[in-house]
């Protein structure tokens, strides 16, 4: 096992996210993040001074990770619903890890942590108004172009579209079928039409 | 405190299913359990054997009382959409407790405890079956009455609303403004037109 100063610790950052991710914050010891990371208590607590604090540095990573793989997707070019439903496949992708059908970790933040945590729901809160700005710009955009109904309010879909998100994280986790969360999408998309 | 013998288990299982509502299964303590009911440790396990016994118990409990007031809710008399609606009110107003912004027992389990627990995730899932089952049922006698258009697919639409009904549970807990919510549950019943 390495000590403090001969791991790498973006990757040591990666691992205890995905344990966060898989089994929340209050179920995970840390002699689960010690196992996961490979990293000892020293090693750990050196860099990240506690649970709690490798806690919020993992949300952080989730952000510039995941999170930032789903706003990428929702500025690819292209029509706007296949865009936005293409992102939507990038999310139920990402929301089965190595560790199965762990869905969003923000989402899981949101109900498990962040009623008690304000830093934890500053950093679940950021998450959510990203999303919320991708969707918004991208359908202002197709407003322009009139593949939007001049009709439609922008930003309540953006919002709709935003939190649809953590709905899906949590029907993967929740162990809906693979069917079952294409429909909920599809429904949930016909708010566009 | 009272004895073993002394207290009434449904008055305590009501308080425990508050317990376990606002703080989550993991952080909820033995002495949290106590102090809130008002009952002993010994009382406690004489009765539900375990604090896992008692939160399996307190689902039971939630489907009894909550779940039974939504699915109410969805069978009173009147045209679709304003008994749909109707559910919806009912739903945020439940999502609110003595404790503050609790959101949906259900879907916080469904999140934190479910996927390593299959007698939770059973309650859960039960939860989810009877919303769905009450959502399918008015919208079928909507489509006979003509409220709601041939071409829908009321068992995705049924889907849909459950898991809205969550996803309004979390916006909920999340500290979302009232307004939110109220814009979220709006254009998912958009859906329906």
């Amino acid at each position: 096992m390495p000590r403090a100063k001969e791991f790498e610790p973006e990757e040591a950052l990666t691992k205890a996210m995905h344990q966060f991710w898989a089994k929340g914050y209050h179920d995970t010891s840390i002699r689960d993040l010690v196992e996961r990371t490979g990293v000892n208590y020293y090693g750990l607590y050196a860099v990240f001074e506690s649970k709690h604090g490798l806690f919020l540095a993992a949300l952080d990573q989730y952000r510039k990770t995941v999170t930032a793989e789903i706003v990428s997707a929702l500025k690819r070019p292209g029509p706007l619903q296949a865009t936005i439903r293409g992102a939507f496949d990038r999310l139920i992708e990402l929301m089965t890890t190595a560790d199965g059908k762990v869905g969003c970790l923000m989402a899981n933040t949101a109900t498990e942590v962040a009623p008690y945590d304000a830093e934890a729901a500053a950093r679940v809160q950021a998450h959510m108004r990203q999303l919320r700005d991708a969707f918004r710009a991208r359908l202002l955009e197709g407003q322009a172009s009139g593949e939007l109904g001049p009709e439609k309010d922008g930003d309540a879909l953006a919002e709709f579209l935003a939190t649809t998100m953590y709905s899906t994280g949590f029907l993967v986790r929740s162990g809906a079928s693979d069917a079952q969360v294409r429909r909920y999408v599809d429904t949930a998309l016909t708010t566009l039409t």
